[in-house]
């Protein structure tokens, strides 16, 4: 129950940041329902294809597709009004990359990958929907080029998990903290301007 | 046997937009035979792809790339004859989109998906090898963008066909039916030019 | 043993390239990561994905996650070095295509498709990593526009394949001949700067 009310605030998130994105490149209307949808289910779409877990898991049950419909239309109806939203939904956005990292790094495990694969699967559940939505509205995706820890802190929670479950402590509770590990760092870099290290030259 | 005509119809349409889309950017002779193949097959490879039904159908046998690959040869050579043929090719876009929903509304079924789902696999059957395309082609999707009726025909067509067999109409009867749902629905939106209902402002 | 050395080498080699082209784009750290990674793995996972082979390669050990690792951290730490090595780099990379297209041909066997097809994921697995890599970084990808020869040899090496197994030649001196095909072609194109064909008309 817990879980579903994070999952359902993330795809909103994530739904919504489709919108916004399709509209400012004028899309129709068909266009910014597919840009939404894409950009919720597109990352853990992408998991489930590279473990072979199909059909998808968005296809398996309404509530992803019915969710982001909703919120498509609402979205378009009270676009003007959604910059006053701007802070939850960055709330959403950022504890549902947390979420969706431990579920995808959950799908990893049961498919007995290694650590660092099962990392690799959060971190795209977490992610790549965005990269995709950029990839059809034609950009470079955004988490390649802002400099700013986005997709990091997905990288850094996922293995605070190994990390916790290696100290023994018990799977649920390393779960649930390393969701608040991803959720803090985004925070905290946000907060104090924490980037990645800049690899060009200054005068580049 | 008249299924496979249509298909064939389609698979060729289809690959000739593909040329032309290829041909108008420059490419060069495999850049033209893969963005013909992609806007052909695209579609139905990623149905497979979610519902894990590998390998891919074009995989399996002979027929749908010795029919690109002849397309491409000839599309090239007759280039420039081929605005002479627009009418025709509109229509056997407009037949293919209606028999490829209904092909993924069918692998849909078999998957035991919801009919949700299924339009969905349909829709995409039809439309997404042209949005691939487009991504190649450094292009944001045509059917984000234009407004015009295209891939909701897709739509609602798959929609009749849920709504046909409920009323007790038998599988084969509905199939049939919805296919023309979606070409007639197709020829009408053309011809009327009705579009998707603007989501902006007049003065944007 | 030395088929796995010329694999990491043709790793490295595309790893490399994707760095570069990352960096061009100045994407921030974790942009350059992913699409080094994605030009090295990225031809081989779509194969997987057609076919079927899941967990896709790369995530069953970790030969390719750390070698591609190792090879960005040295990229981007070395870059204005690397164009000492363009000539090495060159060769990694040919040598690289050929064996990945016999890879592709492989595992096209192993799922018994037929002879085309196995050399349609030869070609992918040799040349769609740069595809990816490019619709990523917001470009039409290179190997369908520059018409020098570059899919095209692998796609004439995957033939060559199939021509001397029916000549009776046993199957890994096969194997070995056609990737030194494609390693020959590719040279040879480059040396006497053959292309393919152009389909345009001179004054366009």
């Amino acid at each position: 129950m817990f879980y579903q009310v994070i999952d359902i605030l993330g795809t909103v998130a994530f739904a919504i940041s489709g919108v916004l994105v399709a509209m400012e490149k004028k899309l129709d209307l068909f266009g910014v329902l597919i840009i939404a949808f894409v950009t919720s289910i597109g990352g853990g779409t992408l998991r489930d294809l590279l473990i072979g877990n199909t059909p998808v898991v968005w296809m398996r049950d309404l509530t992803y597709v019915s969710t982001i419909f909703i919120t498509v239309v609402l979205a378009i109806i009270f676009v003007n009004q959604l910059k006053y939203l701007r802070r939850s939904l960055f709330l959403f956005d950022t504890i549902g990359i947390g979420l969706y990292t431990m579920l995808g790094i959950e799908k990893g495990l049961q498919a007995e990958l290694l650590p660092v694969m099962c990392i690799a699967l959060g971190t795209m559940t977490a992610c790549f929907g965005g990269v995709i939505r950029d990839m059809l509205c034609n950009e470079i995706p955004i988490i390649f080029r802002r400099k700013e820890i986005y997709a990091t802190t997905c990288i850094l929670g996922g293995a605070s998990y190994f990390l916790f479950t290696r100290l023994s402590i018990p799977e649920s509770y390393a779960y649930i903290a390393a969701i608040f590990v991803v959720i803090s760092l985004r925070l905290l870099a946000v907060r104090f301007d924490i980037r990645l290290p800049n690899i060009y030259n200054k005068e580049a």
